[in-house]
């Protein structure tokens, strides 16, 4: 194990030290009586700019719980692109105004009602579906709407588990049956989605190949995501060079799968590099380019481009023994440090201003998380 | 049945008849000693203008045939785009040269050597794969590079079932389930590909929505592709127009799957108006332009584009019982006169020179079509 990840594991340690108190604390001292709880939100009641619109509401919930409902108390959210662009107005899902921000997030259950048996108290639970709302302290929720997720992982794993970590392990799993030794590459290699890539490819034993756009700290990420487990990690510039082709060769094997979150010119490169009959899937457009496909890549190198959104997947996905199964092997990376969080920030969801306007001045290197571990 | 398409079931029985003779012909009066044969070939040596770098080649055939070879008389051959392209070395496959021109075809078994058990003089049989070299008067070649195919269809429709109908049955069978009433879009509806593509799907009560490009007689053409079964017949202007929406609302359903033969712009609009989770199938680029794919397509819209190419299938599939299935199928639409062949302009094949200059003369309409049926 070389340095770099020694360091990370020596903080993703600490973290996980951190969050076990605070695990504790949630499970023993924090519960109270149903009628006491003053539940603080982030809404919004229009679309717009997520340093303008967003403000906190306070409310108290009071019980007694309906048949099959449950009260959580969040713990983790974390601030992802999707949530900015739902804010904006500008993502797919549009949620009825007003509404609470977060999609992602984990909370623990409190209490559950009547005709309640998938959930018990102390249970850890991620919501099943996009749109939920997790930038508040307390919910109370249908429990067919939360998954049960283990809680003995850090709470900041638990948090940030359901989009990048599962959109990585499908990405990897759905579209080409990947044998070790089989090469994937993808461009937004450093981003939540690129470093879980790294990391489950790398529990996999199948081999990637990383493009990163240049830097300053070029080499310190290089090394960062070496020690993720990432074999080769080039530069876009380094992409569209002929050296880009040698190592290409010095694999043996030409990619049979390649990600792209960036679009544009660099989606077109990872096409260049693919194998015969290689698969490309996009999840997301960085760039705000489109996919520019030559015919012949299509035609003669009958490569296929298609498309994972994570919110579908869950959505069809809900009740599946798949997605159980997923959770299960995510889980199990995650207890044997295979697979880590992404570098993260975290804020006390009173700070979720401060949160936002850092997550919207550009890519810092960290996620910006939301605790509500004060509350 | 309409008036149009009565004319062309006419004129295509006064085809089947003209060459029905010619089959009893060739079968009965042209067989002759194996030492006696002079084979003319179009041959190249050089890629390069087509219009300059052919000539015509004649050699003398001699017998014994060696085990496992058979000695074939071609009958016709059409003069397709991607043998203008292999000629001017900017197609895919590159023959090594010199190359006798020619990917498809069909001929007549004259005799057989030992061992030869698939085929007996009589036969009508297609090349199995691209660069077999169709342009020339006989051939001595294994028998498992040819395969049977009924011989009880006009020869020009034998001919001509390798490239456009098979293309058009792949596409329509292999990347969604198509049930009837389901609707198929297409660019280059005109096309060969696009005329089988009606025929096909028609026969199959899929429908289909046809884009072509607006030209001065435009009102016979949506006719004429409306006799042979297309439902709806558009322009690529009235494509980008809100009332293509309307259109496609009307139907009841969104098109599964949308064929693209141009790319640009074009392929662009069919992404447009595909369904949710919709197929499209790329199997050419008469732009020239790539194919450019928004992201929200692939992500939101789930839309996933692939290549189809012919050659390929083929070679993957030679010896396999669905491509016997097909053309079982193929050939029963075509003695049902359901899949008539394209408009053609025969040829002798002594005036091949003339055939490829009116072929690279832009599209008039009507395949170039050779016939060997004086030699």
């Amino acid at each position: 194990m070389n340095s770099a990840l020694n360091i990370s594991l020596k903080s993703f340690s600490r973290r996980l030290l951190r969050h076990d108190n605070y695990y504790f604390v949630c499970r023993h001292a924090l519960r109270r009586s149903f009628s006491d709880i003053q539940s603080i939100s982030v809404v919004y009641s229009e679309y717009g700019d997520p340093n303008k619109v967003l403000k906190s509401e306070q409310k108290v919930i009071n019980g007694p719980l309906k048949s099959g409902e449950v009260l959580v108390k969040m713990m983790m959210a974390p601030v992802n692109p999707s949530d900015i662009n739902m804010i904006e107005g500008s993502y797919f899902l549009k949620p009825p105004l007003p509404a609470i921000v977060g999609n992602e997030g984990v909370a623990e259950v409190m209490e559950v009602g009547a005709d309640v048996q998938a959930l018990k108290a102390g249970d850890w639970v991620i919501p099943n579906q996009a749109g939920f709302g997790t930038w508040r302290t307390h919910a109370v929720a249908k429990s067919m709407d939360l998954k049960r997720i283990c809680n003995d992982i850090p709470p900041l794993s638990a948090a940030t588990i359901a989009v990048n970590p599962c959109t990585a392990y499908r990405m990897l799993k759905d579209f080409v049956s990947l044998k070790p030794g089989d090469v994937v590459m993808q461009n937004s290699a450093n981003s939540a989605v690129g470093q879980s890539v790294i990391q489950i490819a790398k529990a996999w034993d199948v081999r990637t190949v990383n493009i990163v756009r240049d830097r300053e700290n070029l080499d310190e990420l290089v090394e960062q995501l070496k020690s993720m487990g990432a074999d080769h990690v080039v530069t876009e510039e380094f992409s569209r060079k002929p050296a880009m082709k040698d190592l290409i060769k010095s694999l043996g094997k030409p990619p049979k799968l390649a990600f792209n979150g960036v679009g544009g010119k660099s989606a077109t490169e990872l096409l260049r590099h693919l194998g015969q009959k290689g698969i490309m899937v996009t999840y997301g457009g960085m760039s705000r380019q489109p996919v520019i496909v030559p015919t012949g890549v299509f035609i003669f190198k009958e490569v296929s481009c298609i498309g994972y959104w994570n919110s579908q997947w869950n959505y069809e996905n809900a009740e599946s023994l798949e997605r159980d199964k997923m959770f299960d092997e995510l889980c199990q990376m995650i207890r044997e440090c295979r697979l880590l969080p992404p570098p993260s920030e975290i804020y006390n969801l009173d700070n979720y201003a401060q949160a936002v306007e850092s997550a919207m001045s550009g890519f810092q290197g960290k996620k910006k998380v939301l605790t509500m571990e004060d509350f």
